[in-house]
């Protein structure tokens, strides 16, 4: 019987019976619990921002497997030497499609003149059709190449970029600035790398095609807020909604609640789902005990 | 050579590019006329409104091929005896697609909250996945099927109701209970008849569960708007999202205009596109000519 420590109380509540249910599902013989002597731990079921901060006495544990896709919290911690796996939930990646389908649509068509609309304006001016409005998603990982497909499935133009050389995808400075001129919705979902932070600085905004609309479901630092702020002070961006920021929630006095050509979305886009999730974590329990690799292992030096 | 009188005038400006290009690529030898003696007319284009009223002096005219996909204006004109087409434009239906999925899943991830939120309330629950949201689908015409083909592909459960019997829908009124009973988003689709009016009465609201939400981009006396009110007001129709009414303009002193739960957008869900339903009056022209079938011929007595 091998031991899986829960390290995450404050999800305990939404695991005590999926993680079991799971592994027994993976044919995997193991207790789960919240408490142990490190010694005897082979799996950590870890979230960033909990109590267990050093993993040196943690000497047989086998892998370390994060409940959240972000991993920028806990990759530097240079006591972590165990195998690090990222989660990539199905529940979360159909959450994350289903946020950035929703509102690339409402820009798209318009909506939010229709539901705030005191002077009850009629205006039949029909939008244009989605194979007419660009978009451009920066991340082509298992989230950002999902959203792609299902734009793409509703006949939406998808330019991919990637950090990295990929297949059907942009990628490199040369491409990036490609993807930003041609984009009249671009979808931030990079992770948060120190060569992520501030891709969408004042010099990247203003490769943007007039009024276009950003959404940022993926990491706060992705953006340089001053320079999104004047952007859209200058009607350059026509619109951002944003669902990460660099502190959360988000200050009462910042500036981004009040301007009228933002939308704060309060870090909901994408959610781990313990039903699905439990699997992933099972699976690879399963892989560990049976020497497969492991899925979504982190990589340390791309630090994702 | 053929005469194509395009009965239509206030669309000629979008047509007379588009339509005498789609007759050529069709390989129709034709001319697109606005005016022309009756009695050589071998095929109308029209719309519902226009001064052309009376259609027995056209004796030879072998289809009046309308260019919107209701005809419910025109198919009771009793001097209309020769062969009616609807339009069914991939562009219009494309359109349609966009404004449904947009509009499910703006009510399905709640973002008229986030959109006007001036108490900046940070509420980081997340909604349900769309698998756990059940859509109706009422009508499954080309537009209806459409619009569930595609929230199917973003995981919705959609139930399909259709009028007559179809493969994978239900129908009848027993199937109208079971659709509305378990939806928690409700799509009118129907097209126009003496047997879709007020199709969404007090008795069928009162099916729905607390709560649910309404979209009719479909036609306006498909729901009764009194009894909408009430169950507005009653909450048991969490909210309406209204494209079409029984007055077009919606006029500004209209309850549905001030009622905090009801969304008005001015009949914008679906339109003909010029370029693509060129295309398909081309190809019925062709058919005409050729002795084929016409594509979207009205059966009189459904009305559509």
């Amino acid at each position: 019987m091998i031991t899986v420590l829960f390290a995450a109380p404050a999800l305990w509540a939404e695991y005590q019976t999926h993680l079991p249910q799971a592994l027994v599902e993976a044919g995997v013989s193991a207790r789960v619990v919240t408490e142990a002597a490190p010694e005897e731990v082979d799996y950590i079921v870890y979230a960033p921002g909990v109590a267990l901060q050093d993993f040196t006495p943690f000497v047989r544990t086998k892998a370390v497997l994060n409940l959240w896709a972000g991993v920028e919290r806990i990759v530097g911690n240079r006591t972590l030497t165990q195998p690090l796996c990222r989660m990539v939930d199905p529940g979360l990646t159909e959450g994350m499609v289903e946020w950035v389908v929703g509102h690339t649509l409402r820009h798209h068509l318009g909506m939010d003149r229709h539901i705030v609309n005191p002077g009850r304006v009629w205006d039949p001016t029909c939008p244009p059709l989605a194979r007419e409005r660009p978009v451009a998603m920066l991340g082509m990982g298992a989230l950002g190449s999902a959203c792609a497909a299902a734009l793409r499935g509703l006949n939406f133009p998808v330019t991919g970029w990637s950090r990295t050389e990929k297949p059907g995808s942009l990628h490199g400075e040369d491409g990036l600035r490609r993807a930003l001129s041609g984009a009249a919705i671009v979808v931030t979902l990079l992770p948060r790398t120190p060569e992520t932070e501030n891709l969408l600085n004042a010099e990247r905004l203003a490769l943007l095609p007039q009024g276009a609309v950003i959404l940022n479901p993926g990491r706060g630092p992705l953006i340089d807020d001053a320079a999104l702020l004047q952007a859209l002070d200058a009607g350059r961006v026509g619109h951002a909604t944003l669902d990460v920021f660099r502190t959360e929630p988000l200050p009462p006095d910042h500036p981004f609640w009040a301007h009228p050509r933002v939308t704060v979305t309060p870090h909901i886009a994408a959610d781990t789902r313990a039903v699905t999730s439990a699997r992933v974590i099972a699976e690879n329990v399963r892989r560990g005990e049976a020497g497969e690799p492991f899925l979504h292992l982190v990589d340390r030096a791309r630090g994702y």
